[in-house]
């Protein structure tokens, strides 16, 4: 089902030519859905969540049975620019952190009855200083996005990707300015908490980075401005799209990565709710540049996959009350 | 340490003693709470959810293993005055769905982990019409409340209360209007779905009621304009209350209800948050007057303790994160 990732060009062509949702399952859910022991649209958000997953499944009555939780970990060349409150040292700290299930994802993934699987990619080499160069070559590229790909089991049911990369809401600023235009300071937030003088600091950098590197491409964005992690978020919500597997966004991070596959391809991400709006000050805009609106909002600004697997519950409720529930005849309910 | 509900007044002063949360271990959650490995803050409400859950506990690291949903039905004279589009055997029907597992709330309920139970009161006595009289006696009111009281399970760790009481938007709106004021129309929504010439009409009945009703105790606003579901709501989170059971609030009606023991004690609620925002038109309302924020704002608008019982895998999930993450010192992670 998915191609070897040999060149970028497979990428492109995968994610461009990959099928949408199965139209008949979508019909059939619709009709089971008008038929269920509840006034019409009562159950507001769960409805259409519950017919949206049923088409990428391509089955009316669908279950949630295996979701899987990804976290990418990179290290950025450019927290030398002193972008972080915290030292590079600790990506690989939470790593291990990770490995060991003691990081909130661990809990949240557990809590949501999802498999957990870490990357931890080439930690030891960091990326380029985008305000010096690219990030990445186009071999670094799609090694990081191959990653991504071959990470995605074919036979999970749900997907939510994750990070840690200490700097990296750097970066993901600088993609989403690069994308959407306007000023560095509208995408630039204060990440796990730089003070004044760190946030202007941080600033500076982003919009030195998105003046070196002008493209329309959310590739070419994608390469020079991002991190091994978040091309490797990239490549794995993209897999999941060939898969028809649906996605469940997390924050900031996610987003941005997410977003230079939309550049890429108006519908690459179809198969994609957004999990949470972060309180990393940005994210809501990008959510609105994508047109996703977020199903929780609860001022989580950690990364990690932390928000998407928060709301995986949310989905699978949905599911549940679609695929579990009577419908008026069966239950001998008067429907109206 | 249940007091028996032998009169009106022992529940009064059931609730108007009860003891306040353990500030012993909302102490101890807080510590811990800032030695977790994330930066500070980064899990956002989550970590005041699972403050105030151990807070509740009296144990500064909670688990949530053994959460109750209890739905409580009853009929409403007030549905002679055709304010609801569907008819009233529905209430006995959907009491038969919930007893076979067909229900939206059955769905959720075992997506959440959650026991459920089916309290049917006296469906085939419903209540007075408040437009012509008072809603019950005081006798009435006293076995409602009764029977809330006494469902609770004193061995729970989490309380969701929902309804179905064909009608029952009507009271609610009437209790919602008594106690706090403004027009009939303020508090009056469109509840399973009557147009335009019914939401006049529902408006016409509460304010009718209203104007019949007028009291400042929320107990006999309770008597006169509610109904035995609602009676018994608030005699379930009222009984929370005492055995220091958190509750996670439903919707509009189990709001009202909700609101006449906030009226009785300012600390009734404080074991409380709202789950869901329910798109019936004066939750947001009620909602502000309680001064709780929901978790979710997702449109449901079913009852049932549908918005409840969604939000409780938000609340296991901070639980989780805070009891099961590692410390920074645990984890050998740098923590600046």
């Amino acid at each position: 089902m998915l191609p070897d990732l040999t060149d970028l060009n497979t990428f492109r062509d995968a994610l461009t030519n990959a099928r949408g949702p199965d139209e008949l399952a979508v019909q059939g859910a619709t009709e089971r859905n008008g038929q269920l022991t509840k006034p019409p649209g009562a159950l507001g958000r769960l409805e259409d969540l519950a017919i949206w997953y049923a088409g990428w499944r391509g089955d009316a009555r669908p279950q949630i049975t295996a979701p899987q939780v990804i976290v990418f970990a990179g290290n950025h060349g450019v927290t030398a620019q002193g972008v972080s409150a915290f030292p590079p040292e600790v990506t690989v700290q939470m790593v291990m952190n990770f490995e060991h299930g003691g990081a909130a994802i661990n809990q949240l993934a557990k809590s949501a009855g999802a498999k957990m699987n870490v990357h931890a990619l080439d930690l030891d080499r960091p990326t380029s200083d985008f305000t010096q160069g690219p990030a990445m070559s186009e071999d670094e590229l799609l090694i990081a996005l191959r990653a991504g790909w071959q990470a995605v089991d074919p036979q999970s049911d749900l997907l939510v990707v994750g990070e840690m990369g200490i700097g990296n809401t750097t970066p993901a600023a600088a993609i989403a300015c690069a994308l959407f235009g306007g000023e560095a300071a509208d995408w630039t937030g204060r990440g796990t908490g730089v003070d004044d003088a760190g946030l202007a600091n941080k600033t500076r950098v982003v919009a030195e980075g998105v003046a070196l590197h002008t493209s329309d491409d959310g590739l070419e964005i994608l390469r020079c401005l991002g991190g091994r992690e978040i091309a490797a978020m990239a490549g794995a919500i993209a897999a999941a799209r060939v898969l028809r597997i649906p996605v469940i966004l997390d924050g900031f991070i996610c987003s941005a990565a997410a977003a230079c596959l939309a550049r890429m391809s108006p519908g690459a991400l179809d198969h994609a709710v957004a999990g949470h709006q972060s309180a990393e000050g940005a994210h809501g805009a990008v959510l609105t540049k994508l047109g996703k609106e977020p199903l929780l909002n609860l001022g989580l600004r950690l990364g990690e996959g932390s928000g998407g697997a928060l709301a995986i519950n949310i989905l699978k409720s949905a599911v549940a009350c679609h695929s579990g529930m009577a419908t008026f005849a069966e239950a001998g309910v008067s429907d109206s």
